[in-house]
């Protein structure tokens, strides 16, 4: 199972051939996580060969339309193609509402469960959470109500050090999963045998931030930190820094300052502008602040 | 100026690579109709470069998603375009909450004027007149209130015979509008001279019916009798009757039957189910019964 994000499409406003808006698989621990869901999201998938049944989870950022457009489409699709499995999808209030009133009107009844969590909360919140992973929300600062999401990997297990556990006859198959979990070992005099002597730290849990669509926030910096890997929209180059300003957007810049300040492995920048010809330009000036930076394009994977 | 139809998209059910849902633009006296608007029909426009200045009224045949999910992402790209020109939305009850709530909870509110035209009566009405053209509606029968549409020229001037006309010199130019309406002359003796002997008859008034979704529905015949072209949904072949009985849709035998019987010149076939691997099929059994038929496909322009 490879931890990854897929990305859809990665440019802003107005969809145009080759420009498509956002939407990205995330996939964490074998779930399959689609964030952001513009218009004709359900071709792109379709073009990278994502299976539809896998994905049981959608997270919308916001409601502008570059970023839930195609939700509607990609569930009528789940519909036509008799899809079983829940659905579940996280986004503003107001979701329920347009996404219910469309399949009313359209006399569609999906045969399988809907589920909305409507999100109204200016605090970051937990939203999901199985046994292996855990997704909050990032309040995010925009022209309306938006959210990043926060994708962690929960605690794993330790690991079994076998040439250590081999030397105490003790030990059987039937202890190893609490040794896994932390326990020390009690022999059979009492004594206690330290865990950390008989496995090893497990890897340390994966974390994938999404933040878009966002002014520069640095307090969204604590939620982030030291995360594996981040994707921030940069929406803008420093020159039109005003227009960052009055839409509400980051440049490639503060993009790269975030993930400076959040001390983060890895950044990913998208949510470029139509006005730029390459994202080749903002990935300079991101890279001028911080150097593992890499720019979307619809098609990238990214190891988490 | 051309009067043609252009085929942007025209399958059925779910989009695909290279199976793109109904859209089509009609063009006539130089009025640019968009007839329905399945999702991602903003980037069909662009890469057929139509112009989406020109699209001054959008006509939607019913609520099924693969007929209208990529109106609110065009009525969006309009308004980020900031265009200034009243835009006409002419589809069944329900189009405009819908739209008007995408807008309100997107916080868009466009510059433009936003015109409804809802519609729910079950009897053919007329629904645009300028000094040109008029539209219809023509009830269908689906599973969902459902209206294709009659684009008719009005009738044209009568065309001046010059070298008639030079014979009689009472005639000045002042009077050829009159003679153009069908006027007799009158001559200064009161006498008349007949406008037939001055005039000829005007090329007859074009028409061109879209059908798409019905069932077999015979009595639409008297509605679009003699047109010069009609567009007629074939999602099935004969050997799916029993599908397209249920689902309410057409085979390519029935469409082609309702050309025959209507006697139009000419007859497109469209909103092919992908279980077809090629339209040919399906233009094939049309053909059997009406000759001129052709297939639609992403790209296609007919003259009406």
């Amino acid at each position: 199972m490879i931890d990854q994000v897929q990305i859809l499409g990665c440019h802003s406003a107005t969809p145009r051939s080759n420009a498509y808006p956002s939407a990205q698989v995330v996939q964490m621990r074998g779930r399959y996580f689609l964030v952001d869901c513009g218009e004709a999201t359900q071709m792109r998938l379709r073009e990278q060969k994502v299976s539809f049944s896998k994905i049981k989870h959608i997270f919308i950022s916001h409601l502008h339309g570059d970023h839930y457009y195609g939700l509607i489409g990609l569930i009528s699709t789940f519909s036509l193609l008799n899809r079983n499995a829940d659905l579940h999808i996280y986004g503003p209030k107001g979701i329920k509402q347009i996404t219910l009133l469309q399949l009313k009107l359209g006399g569609t009844y999906t045969q399988f469960n809907l589920f909305f969590h409507e999100l109204d909360s200016k605090q970051s919140e937990l939203i999901f959470e199985d046994d292996k992973v855990k997704v909050s929300t990032i309040p995010l600062d925009h022209r309306i109500y938006t959210n990043g999401f926060l994708f962690e990997e929960k605690p794993k297990l330790r690991k079994l050090n076998i040439e250590a556990i081999e030397q105490i006859e003790e030990i059987e198959v039937c202890d190893y999963e609490n040794l896994k979990r932390g326990k020390d070992f009690s022999l059979p005099d009492g004594s206690l045998l330290d865990n950390k002597k008989l496995t090893f730290d497990p890897e340390k849990p994966k974390k994938y931030a999404y933040l878009s669509d966002t002014a520069f926030k640095p307090n969204i910096v604590p939620i982030i930190e030291k995360c594996d890997l981040i994707y921030h929209e940069a929406t803008f180059m420093e020159g039109e820094a005003h227009l960052a300003e009055k839409t509400k957007h980051s440049t490639a810049k503060q993009a790269a300052k975030i993930a400076e300040m959040a001390k983060v492995k890895k950044l990913i920048i998208g949510h470029y502008s139509n006005r730029y010809e390459h994202s080749s330009m903002l990935l300079n000036e991101a890279k001028s602040i911080f150097e593992n930076t890499i720019d979307a394009y619809s098609g990238l994977i990214v190891k988490i």
